[in-house]
């Protein structure tokens, strides 16, 4: 007898927002949905999603690896207004930075937690939670014309979900700060070559090589792979209290006027003003 | 009421060797200046007001992001042999050495725990003191042919005034080693392949780019960008006792033979002869 | 008195099968035997002596810089299949693993903990042990068409032996995963680019580049030398229960069924057919 | 619609070998069974439920305290030799190993990683692990006559379930080796005023004490509550990397001779002979 | 020159709710001013003053150790409802909190990176923010009589102002704990006893003892003993980032609807009823 | 083959001030010879053989537990003048604080290092490099009323040799500042009770009690118990980069006036009049 017995049957079914497809060799393939046109109760429940699906994949006994990819252009962004309206009615709102915080602990602690390897085929446009999966993910295909960007500040709100985790390990320390504190994207090709992600290729072939990867790895020795992967993420365990840091700011941001001005500004199509700060 | 209204009136008249330019926008332009024909004193000076900057910088309410260069083709040298016979004369002072080590640690402690955007523009030459503040700026633009090099070893004196705490979370363990304990220098353009500053533009360009980041950032959302800093900055928080380490070496080694033999063969304009080392 | 003068006098003798050249200015040079169609034992033999070496390196007063080196176009390579038929014979070996890692434990704090600086000439291929020794050198110089692979994995294996300690600040956790997990090797040239080596150049001069470093680095000054790599190494340090921990998996591995799949499929000249893990 | 909509209905029904009792105001009371005269392979599944129980109680929203305790004068012991025989016909089994590591590595993050508060009421007699939930438990109500011992030396193996992890934050270096490396017990009196318990009552007053303080606590303000303790245990999760190197090690002594000689010695009743050991 | 020449002169006459005395050999009193009747704006102020003070006393050239108590038989407590019906009128208020959290930030560094030693002198009831600094002082004298208490979680938000940095490291997890999330208060006398404070005497001769301790530490090598404290501290920065994600959590908790309540029930003078809260 | 195969034979007549019994079962009895009386040069040979022993202990294969004890009722103590003159005639030696340094890390690390278990029997006083001895050991019994003090600071010197590594994780940060800071002595009973040692018993006891303590371990299984100290002191190993900061202030402050006036105020039997401090 073992952990998986006391385990309740996965209810695969559940997911609207992202597509699931078991391959060959024990690799599950999930979908992003596009968010075009969505309504905000979707990009809602995309993040909700996108937070839990870790979870299943760790526990489902039959599953050895993950490649997580987006449609035609888009990995994962956060597009239309629709959504904006709706937070400017309700700014600060507490239940909803909890709800947020702590889908953003699941989503960032469920990917490094997870044992057994994730890959992500960045095939373009990534940003928010999105960026988050993209490059926690163990290995990193981007599209060498995708365009990665970190928009935390460009919102008003501190960069507090995966960040502080792993940026400084993944680029270094110079590379990082001037991208997320400049607010700065970058291709997948400048991506690959400081060291943000693992490789980059051209649009055509991002999946593919992905998948490439991933089917390799799960013909490999599963406890050899898992155990190599966890004691390489302490590395990413060290740094939650760092992390969880940032994270605190990010919500204390939520409260404060520079998301409503970014959000203002955005449905306005104009730059935002930030108004002068209190000291800090 | 807040603790701003509790901190004396800063007198930003007081520095001496350093330039301060107050720009639009909360941006702060400090330029070093050029130490060319210095006499010993102007260079302590200058030691001391750029450890001490940091503090009156982070206090200004009304400043937002401080922006750092150099003049002409320098941005921070040690040069002429005015100060080296004075410090012959005294060799292994206790007084000096405290003062030195107080102040190296004003400087990097000050940068890293000033939670507003620092930017460094590194026009040229840069060593010693001058390029722990290139390389801890949050943002480092650098000429392309700017000449990097950390000149500790070659003086007879351990790394310790900033190498310790940031080198290997910009370019790696084994580039770092490489540039610090062969004393290798590099230029701006390597310096950005390899990490270890944030950009590399042509030198007729590395001002106005550095003030077109510091800008934009001063134009953001002031907390969110500070919190930003605050957050990935605990990465070298936590490595602040291997840095302390590394400073405590290198106050050792100013009351051991090197430096001195280091010093005599500079101003005798030759390679020096370093003696055989107690065991270590 | 010292410590020194307390320890024993070193047998440099004992060496069969690392060739060991005194130079001038106190530079040992290690070059590593060729393994080609040697037994078993004597590749074991090698394993041990590779783990022993740094510790009299660092007692002997006389010595300064290590450069180790290989044989024509191979660094370290664990070639013919004499010792996997003794493997398979005493699979899961309790003896034998103890031994493994307790010289896997040497070897790396061995190097971490030497203060005096060793310097790597990748001259060809390099993996296993001999790769945990090309990359844990302070300054590594690599032929730009040198083989360079993390075999772990291929053999069934959890990559215990250096990579948790310094694969994530060489080349970031990106890179570092892609070519662990995925069991991707690299050239050198690579290695470089991506910060794996310190250098990357020709395979003629690697030898004679990493002499000179190291001839450069025996003629400064030793104390300050030698106290920077300790400082440095602090990051080392700090990862050690992470590297520990990736050992003791390593070691459970040594007992599971896929290094023996992995040991077959080799002697068969085949494709491993990992068997359905158990659940992890 | 947040993550708990994801989550399958919890089965509570499925434990045996654990009592679950749900009190009012969200407090869950968990007894463990009696081992006397159980059968191995109750032996077994009691330590899987525990491995398991912590994830169910953070997953129920109405839940939010556990209190976890024993019956009669025992919290948790492994008596009888039914278990050893089969052992001893199956020494150094992988599966065995693998799912007994597993097990540990659930047992003791699922208590770290549950936000919620968990107190133990230790009855009488706790060891193994019984005793790593016992004293990772947020608050720790000992019987003073309690005996509290980490046996893993005395079966032979290394101390690999959550000593490492939290003793030195509870009692000291000191004291935390005399008791772990020499294998001594402590009763809870001794075990309260060294720090390895939160508090020592009489053997009568322990599940009230404990009870009264999980309502207490039960009736505090929940988010306040947990993100205290979560913040509270980064002092833990950095402690990560060295708890899975002393597991890997557990791991690696299940397969060596001393487990074997001191199983054989406790079913004939006598003092273990361990042999003479491979150097280390 | 050194540093020192380029500060501003200290205005010490700006303190109205610290009186402060100074002693022979540099030695200063600080002595907080009751809050019995006192108005909101005092309180405030006084939060304000003990985060600036230390600035001000490591500034002062003249000073070498500072001794900080309270009047009466209170050392800092919150009392009276002035403040409360201000703080209900204008609940989740962003400037509010930024300040708070600055200061305590302020307050927690502020002691910390201050080389000099501090002595509290614990002469009657601590809590909240005067509890962080009698804990937090290098040396701590508690009357055996008086009452400590950290009130966070019966105000209804996390303990974020210095628990997590230091409890841990002063009394072990499992005393810490308890008090922290059961919010039990504890007498001096058994703060000595589980290590959380120094010493205890009884009441009348806290502040000589205090003063003793700190006249001994004021004739002593003043180097030396900051060298020290300086040292033994990098144990709280290494705690640093766990200590601000718990700050970050308590600036999250000011916005929920848990210190409303605790505060509408101390003013309507029953037990606050706290709402089921959302999911976490 | 194994490593110990390429070890030299370890020469144990060399040892002039540490008597050497080996005992059965693997128990090697260290005996500190008494100081009194003699001269400086005794006292400098002990220090260094002290430094060296651990690592001879850890390579002789069979032995298996150390006991460390003094005579009389003196662990360690730096008694008499005549070392005294001769440090002020050579005061801020480089040579001799390299040398010092050198053996203070040979000392601390030798022990941590060392996997074998070591256990200090402190008859009586103890203080200096005999304190760090006493109180790494990993299980350390003291005569009730031995008297335990890290004169460090009486010495106007910063504490550097052990207790930044280890204090804060004995008896917590409260205690530890108060002892090492105000340097107050204790006696081997308080020592118990606050965590610094292991155990306090009668005098008489001591040697038989560490004695048993030590065959008992001896008697135990080798692997189990060394795994289990190795990983216990990842917890040591994490705090090396703080106790090398300290060691480098201690450096430092070998070459100040206040350890030239304590050694004065020593022979002149009055009490040290520290001069006013350069600011820090």
């Amino acid at each position: 007898m073992s952990i998986d017995d006391l385990r309740p049957r996965i209810d695969w079914g559940k997911y609207q927002t992202l597509t699931l497809d078991r391959r060959d060799g024990g690799v599950l393939l999930v979908t992003i949905a596009e968010p075009d046109g969505f309504p905000a109760p979707t990009l809602t429940r995309r993040h909700t999603e996108i937070s839990h699906v870790w979870r299943d994949f760790a526990d489902d006994p039959e599953l050895r690896v993950a490649v997580i990819t987006g449609r035609g252009d888009k990995f994962w962004t956060v597009e239309g207004t629709d959504g904006i309206e709706e937070m400017l009615e309700n700014p600060g709102s507490y239940a909803n930075t909890v709800n947020l915080i702590r889908e953003g602990l699941a989503n960032v602690h469920g990917i490094v937690n997870c044992d057994k390897p994730i890959v992500s085929a960045i095939n373009g446009e990534a940003m928010g939670s999105g960026l988050a999966v993209a490059l926690l993910a163990d290995v990193s295909v981007a599209a060498t014309d995708a365009r990665l960007i970190d928009g935390h500040l460009l919102q008003g709100i501190a960069a507090g979900d995966h960040s502080v985790m792993i940026w400084p390990l993944l680029c270094g320390m110079a590379k990082a700060k001037y991208h997320l504190l400049a607010s700065e994207d970058l291709t997948g090709e400048v991506a690959e070559r400081i060291g943000l992600v693992s490789a980059a290729v051209p649009a055509g072939d991002v999946l593919d090589t992905a998948l490439g990867i991933a089917h390799r790895m799960a013909a490999g020795p599963q406890h050899a792979l898992r155990w190599t992967k966890r004691s390489l993420n302490h590395w990413l365990r060290t740094a939650t209290p760092a992390f969880e840091a940032s994270l605190g700011f990010e919500a204390l941001s939520f409260f404060g006027p520079d998301l409503v001005e970014a959000l203002k500004a955005q449905i306005e199509n104009r730059s935002p003003e930030f108004a002068t700060p209190l000291p800090w």
